[in-house]
């Protein structure tokens, strides 16, 4: 098995992850996943350590999903909440990360609707020299690694539940779908999907593409009068229009649009969205027979995808991801509360 | 003993409860009531399940002694905050349920301002065919079931501790005194109670109690020129006067008075409504001279009730509803767990 | 060891606090700061109990610090958020109070905008006969115990660390320095201090400082023309100016500034105030040489203490306090639950 000695002991970004390291939370994954399939959903590993969930934008979602992977790993929670806190009494992010470190926080889970705080606060822990794990669990446009890696584990496991692995998607077409220039949860499955040998295929409005596809940090070439764009050594495409993106596409990975994107006028109306970039059963048709659909929730029903489609087993993967993501989260926290560094 | 293997997954309502069904609450409850007598309060009985309060509707105290009782039973619990949820991001209530049923939910405690939306919880859970278990923690103006069980349980333990059981209100007169026509506790209350071989005599204001008994699923001919009515089959009498109601009572049950019914013109001032239904040392005098008074709490002092009776041990039952009511919602989250459907 | 046995239910203030009980606390709080040195930082002592956190003033830090020593000594806990309550509906505070010793609470952690009402919550409990231990967390200008003991226990395990005891304070000067007169902190600190054998030094602003030293309950001469008085008895010196609070100090204790003390007109600028009372290098230098700064947090940088200062480790005290906030407050819930009244 390709799995290695772990060695992050933050997890803030995708970017610089090898095969190895995808692969062993894949397969550290898999055995939570397994415990949470017993009847008693729960480990002694983190008996006794301290996860706190500093959510400075509120979430209810991903927080639970954090609080309840930590509890499972018998750890202890605290949960930060911005509306009550010390942060209206002025006090600095940063001075809030140290107060939780020396309340004796072993692991912090931090998101911020601005980027790189979380990458912020882990200089700082390790400037001070403790050995306390810091995880992204999104911040700003820039990343939402668990999310990706809770994407990856339930497609791979899709396709070989005992031993999920990036090889499995080899050759694979994988499409995302809608407002990718705001989408923090793209940006990270851009970074792991392209790990994979996966083909991956960006679709949206130009107004929520990317203008210059090298913010993706690899350079690419816009090919003149068409809508389509590769980028190099990467797999990666872009498209103005859905339907290429879906020809074919093995998953298509749908993402929320954010309402307030139309007020600023980068829209035009929902209903003209779901036009053109919802996916429904006909949009499916484009695709392989047996295709799956992803979306990181919560959905806007009837924009991103069609209502009918969202509750279909057939197609959609929305409460495996849920499901996954717990798993995820506890693989992350075990491996980083296990890291050799 | 007259209990019976428990068969419900869900507790939704007590329409339909048999008075076997009553009596396992009952003795489960004893049995937790002495678990909760002891220095370490705590069993393992759900240790690794995980119990989720979505509570729609925001509320302290039944939510305290929900996450008390599923502690107390050693689950892990998920609290759902409406405010900072995806909720207000357009995901339906539906969707949020079927978020925390994919995170591993084994039970749901679900309270919220629309009456049936933990029925329609239910429906969905059962239609997706998994086992788990919904209760109703209030919804809108239709059931408060753990509500009325803990008030059964607080009277029938008083007159038997050991063997709680709803054949010893045989022949007792109960008073349910207030708001009875907005009231989700009266509703449950008049389920349970009628249930027994009590007589259940409810009184208020013309605007506050229904208009057409047959309402209550009964029928129920109301006699002219009098301000009572009986509903056959089901030992129910409707008073517009306290008086009556509280002649030779054993038990008298006010309910809390919403302020904004005022602002609705249903009511005149609070000091007239306490003049004509508030309970005090007075009116209690047409009572038993051992009855006793329960409130479901929180209590507006000096309007439904006198603020020195409400403190007063010898007639104020309101603290053992409060008590009772950690042990009763262990009881269900025990039975509903261990549900043979 | 100058330890004794436990005799108090409740810790509300600790104006009448004997040397022997400040060196228990202490002596427990350095076995629990030993606990959470080890890498599982639990302990079973409080397993099956409940502490309710009730928190009538919002706090994220002080909440989240007891919540946590709670849970290390494996009790369960309850938070009440008033935002959501029944106080909204009119229940009064003792009422509150009440719901939750039915529930079972064991130990309450009162926090309140008003002075006296832990007390007055700790008067009730008493009345009712009940065994419940009710810890004052900061009631409005009055006191905050474990904050000051969190404090006496930084300085003397500093000095002590295996051993820690109030002893080891005499003949060292202390300054407290800022908003003495609205900072319950201070008055805390007051008591334990000048209950040691230590030199207190207070200084702020005449506005800031209680105009009579009387109301610290000891009596005070005010020497004309000069800006210092001493309290006879208690080893307590008052200054308008810092300079000789300052000048050999062991220990330099700042005091969260209130904003709103300036809209009040009680202050002039930030920046003044910074000038004439902020803590800096410059005038540490008027200090002895291994001179060390503490602050209750949360610090607004460069206004009581300046920036670089607050991060120094050479100088400052203010994470180990946090530290040892958990730590004390194990010792404290400890000590109150094995108390033998």
């Amino acid at each position: 098995m390709a799995t290695t000695v772990w060695t992050r002991r933050h997890i803030l970004s995708l970017a610089d992850f090898t095969p190895a390291e995808y692969d062993t939370i894949l397969q550290t994954t898999a055995s939570f996943q397994e415990v949470l399939s017993r009847r008693t959903k729960k480990v002694p590993a983190l008996q006794g350590q301290m996860v706190a969930n500093l959510f400075f934008e509120s979430s209810t979602r991903t927080r639970s999903s954090f609080e309840l992977a930590a509890k499972r790993l018998s750890a202890d929670t605290l949960n930060f909440a911005p509306g009550t806190s010390s942060l209206s009494k002025g006090e600095t992010i940063l001075d809030t990360a140290k107060t939780y470190l020396a309340m004796g926080a072993d692991m912090m889970v931090i998101r911020h609707r601005e980027a790189g705080v979380p990458q912020a606060i882990a200089f700082e822990m390790d400037r001070l020299g403790v050995r306390v794990g810091v995880l992204n669990a999104g911040d700003g446009l820039h990343e939402h690694p668990s999310q990706a890696l809770l994407d990856l584990f339930t497609i791979t496991s899709l396709i070989d539940f005992e031993y999920p692995r990036i090889g499995l998607l080899a050759g694979k077409k994988i499409a995302i779908v809608g407002d990718i220039l705001h989408s923090r949860v793209a940006r990270s499955n851009i970074w792991s999907l392209t790990a994979t040998k996966a083909e991956v295929h960006l679709a949206g409005p130009p107004t929520l593409l990317p203008q210059l596809f090298a913010e993706w940090g690899t350079g690419a070439e816009k090919r003149e009068g068409s809508s389509i764009a590769q980028i190099p050594n990467r797999n990666l495409f872009l498209h103005w229009d859905i339907e290429p993106a879906l020809k074919d596409a093995d998953f298509v990975m749908t993402l929320r649009l954010q309402k307030e994107r139309m007020t600023a006028h980068l829209l035009p109306s929902l209903r003209e969205y779901h036009q053109r970039y919802g996916i429904t059963r006909d949009r499916l048709k484009l695709c392989q027979p047996d295709v799956k659909v992803l979306h990181p929730g919560p959905v806007n029903r009837g924009v991103e995808i069609s209502s009918d489609l969202m509750d279909d087993p057939q197609f959609s993967l929305i409460s495996q991801q849920v499901t996954s993501g717990v798993a995820v989260r506890m693989a992350l926290l075990y491996l980083m509360g296990s890291s050799k560094i």
